[in-house]
């Protein structure tokens, strides 16, 4: 069985309620949410951090965006606007190395904090 | 003139330094930046909002995405880490309506508010 989260997740292995899913991304909620509306998109395959995209893999920051903006209008935050952010490495804050997106909205965001 | 201020700094007829540029996206240094880097990586083309992308401009968060990958190696940020934040609408703290996405690194960020 994987050690990765996510991916015991995607294999049904742990399971989890899909706000979202096609035939390369899952969305679901985080279970320490943010914000009203908080949930995690995922590319199905396993990718470590964002910085490891190129070549075949290339596209999915845009199959990540197409899916959260879907999920934002389902969700009914579309007009009220949201927060999409990628978190990389141990700087970045990222705890599970597996590519994440995550949906933030349902309350105004904080300013990016100097 | 445009009155977009993004797409001022584009035509070039605001002066700023570019740290990356290809045929379709720039980037530059926030005026108020909120980590050691904070880099702004721009599409050229004029997009509202990320809600917006589809169609030809589906590709953008990718190729915004792959600029971002590289300012972060030439900063050095690239081991350390790095957040990438896409603000959308009101909510999400989107104040200039031409699409950006901040790099965010140099030091560790903070974990996302609840």
């Amino acid at each position: 069985m994987s050690e990765c989260l996510f991916c015991r997740i995607i294999a049904g292995t742990l399971p989890t309620e899909f706000v979202y899913e096609d035939e390369h991304v899952v969305a679901f909620r985080d279970i320490n949410p943010a914000a009203p509306v908080h949930v995690l998109v995922v590319p199905r395959a396993h990718i470590e951090t964002v910085a490891d995209l190129g070549g075949d893999t290339a596209g999915i920051m845009s199959r990540l965006t197409a899916a959260a903006n879907r999920i934002a209008r389902d969700a009914g935050i579309h007009n009220g606007g949201y927060r999409l952010i990628v978190n990389c490495g141990r700087d970045g804050g990222q705890t599970v190395f597996h590519l994440h997106m995550h949906l933030l909205g349902g309350r105004q965001m904080p300013e990016l904090a100097a």
